[in-house]
């Protein structure tokens, strides 16, 4: 796809400043050698050296900007680059993405298709995907080359389930979800009662998981079934890569959790929380609304107050962890201060 | 599979309030809008509330529950519910164990198996699964599908492979393991000799990884082979997702472990211990048996004596932990009272 | 493979006591029964007891070493019995990794190759592996069984692709690569641009991962391709098991990271680094060579200066830490001198 700078400063509210009939068909970033038809942006002051030897095709920049030197790209003139350029990342994604998916049409062989499976218009199976008995797949579905479907499952329209995930029975997985290749959705939990003789006996892990619409799954990803009822992420929830969540753990709407966190067993997490990487939650707890928990943290309460931040082993409140964290590294000089002060109290 | 509610109260030594007729067909929580159909129990007087707007068909509850208002559903008496339920939940599972598996039956089609691999009675094998060469599959082993067996692999009776776990060639697996979706045993383990120049050369890893009988291995975990002789996972260990398990670890007898540890090259971790979540173990150490670790700790040290708790970065005695993280939290206070202290002394 | 002592002795150039003709096919650890047909290697004095009762057919010794008691192992003399170990290792592994890669040849059935998809020659493909459309595969490239290779996708000569990893399209994959079962490359970076309700719009993922020549990536690692342009992982690199990275990430020749570290997006990591495991790092950082970074650090900021050693959450550099640690321990006595001294001096 190839598009004119005129039609693009148009779709952008812009102004051209040199030859509008030059056409661009990829983005590029100014600082990385943007290449002949591709455009960039600038909008912040500091990269403007770059583009005094930009070869890129065009730049969006702001309405006052005035090259100091020659230039070589033709400029869209906007309000905010930024923006702009964000919009058109946009339009052009819009545009991939659809292009990039109907390319994945009709049932690739060999694939195993179960008995009593239903799919929808328009949905594509890739080789070597393998579909149980009696699932319900939506139309518009992706199922990668790889995957595996449990019996009954049940997957919702425009939902696109990448190489090799792993999917286990009575799965519920919601429309437009998105999940990375090698997720693992319903594993048995981590329950073992322990016997007398130091031995452990599995718990029967007879529940689901839930995932309701437009949740995307990281790659690599492991989210357990439920003891008994429902592991359940709400609508919108974003999981990044790598994360372990046990059963029966509730995630709220619109939360959204980095790479590597883990949460324990029936852990409840509420709605639009921000959590970010390799953080650990201890099962049984309640996390409030808007929660934001810090990188590496601990949480080993509740935390009932929402919006509030956190952050630390164990976690308390985020400014005060900061403060406490400046003055750990000067231990050993307050050390050396309290044996002063030993020294004159005794004279 | 639907039993009355005087066949349960049989099985548990209940007692029927209600119409002991009525059948139940799937075990619920009280506090989750149990089904028609279902019986779920009341241990907890916290939760009595539910028991009068239930749906369930029946409840468990003490002996000497006495309803304040009209409920629903039938109630079976008994001494104590919590453990009656436990142990309707373990028959359920037990049956329900058996019904699963038991439709998991015959060699899929399209699947590989190598030459010489030998199949014991009533193995499944899953479409899309790979055996290689000279593999020993037990009786009764459920190979679900797309997993991957490389060649001399021996594998136990009753021991259930997930669907896409990967096992590398000469691995060894004792009978009644679990191995979830995604785990992969017997990688190449992570080792480099440093050349002059700043490369690293491939260390050769020789050895192998061995799994004895009862063990569970979580979904994504990965186990790699020893670089000579064994990496050694022994009888009933328990592991949960995500877990590294570095060459040449040993890690002994019934002990279990939580998601996302990472236990480095030739650690022996004893018997009986207890690993909570995101734990990092350094190499070359060795754990006593019922050692029990915190979540989040980093053992740099070999733990000498058995059965005590540690934790922290670098891990110490569990409960000085605990004392020390509150008063870290008091840092800038301290650092203040030093402060006046320093200024009353100078005086 | 079998070999006689006298043979193993010259390529050490070492000196044989005993029967050189004797034959051995395999090495072994001196504390581990090494059993007959085995050579192995007593450098450390303090294993010295094991050589009296050990059933190993050779052991490498110190040309000064006098046995104590009679022993059964024919000995082989060299000036420095670790290096005289390692060279046969290499020379052995050598020998074994062509054996070992050479039995897997030609192309097995079913597996899928795409249209235009161009493989080299001497290229093996294992059953249920999946090849997009327009791969370049180089000569020598070993795909083991179930792998996912997306639409053009490029992976140089001698690379090895174990069982079940997955590569996103448009993926560039250098020369003597090897990546482990599980690892997925390429999948979509976890960028959400969060929308005035609460919900998040994806943002999208245009970019690709290069790894360039002679990296290798541990099992069930995920590297995520970038928004635009490149996520680089540069020549030598080698990233252990279960390591998250993320879009836009580079990281430099000959840097080594261990298990379960997570970086996050357009982190600039240096050469020849060595991250330690369950390291996280923050996003937009750079971090400078020969940086070496501890154990479940977090590195909140920039590196400058190279070659600095550093640990903590968040870390500063790494003999603080430790003397810092050492004091954290302490904290509940320093309370108490300091109560102490409050006491004294309002006295």
């Amino acid at each position: 796809m190839k598009f004119t700078i005129t039609q693009i400063a148009a779709l952008l509210g812009g102004e051209v400043q040199g030859d509008g009939n030059l056409t661009v068909d990829k983005l590029a970033k100014i600082d990385e050698q943007a290449p002949e038809g591709s455009i960039c942006f600038l909008a912040n002051p500091k990269y403007e050296h770059f583009i005094y030897n930009s070869t890129a095709t065009a730049v969006i920049v702001k309405r006052d900007f005035q090259p100091k030197k020659e230039i070589q790209p033709a400029l869209i003139l906007v309000d905010d680059p930024y923006t702009a350029f964000t919009a058109l990342l946009e339009e052009y994604n819009k545009y991939v993405q659809i292009q990039n998916l109907s390319q994945y049409q009709g049932i690739e062989q060999p694939s195993f298709i179960g008995e009593n499976a239903q799919l929808g218009e328009n949905v594509y199976v890739g080789a070597f995907a393998y579909i149980g008995k009696n699932c319900q797949i939506g139309e518009n579905v992706k199922i990668f080359p790889q995957t595996y479907i449990g019996n009954n499952v049940v997957i919702g329209e425009h939902t696109v389930i990448h190489p090799g995930v792993k999917i286990y029975e009575n799965t519920e997985i919601g429309k437009g979800c998105t999940l990375m290749a090698g997720a693992v959705i319903g594993s048995e939990g981590f329950g073992f009662a322990p016997q007398k003789d130091g031995t452990f006996k599995s718990i029967p892990q007879l529940g689901k998981v839930i995932l309701q619409d437009n949740v995307c799954i990281g790659a690599n990803t492991t989210i357990d079934r439920a003891t008994i009822g429902n592991t359940l992420i709400a609508e919108g929830v974003k999981l990044d890569n790598l994360i372990q969540v046990a059963h029966n753990v509730v995630i709220g709407k619109n939360t959204v959790i980095a790479a590597q966190t883990g949460i324990s067993g029936s852990t409840k997490i509420g709605e639009n929380c921000m959590i970010a990487g390799q953080v650990g939650i201890v099962g049984h707890l309640e996390i409030a609304n808007r929660t934001q928990i810090g990188g590496q943290s601990g949480i080993g309460k509740s935390v009932k107050q929402e919006g509030v931040a956190i952050q630390g082993i164990p976690a308390f409140e985020h400014k005060g962890f900061m403060k406490s964290s400046v003055i750990f590294r000067k231990l050993p000089e307050l050390l050396k201060r309290i044996e002063v002060l030993e020294k004159k109290t005794t004279k």
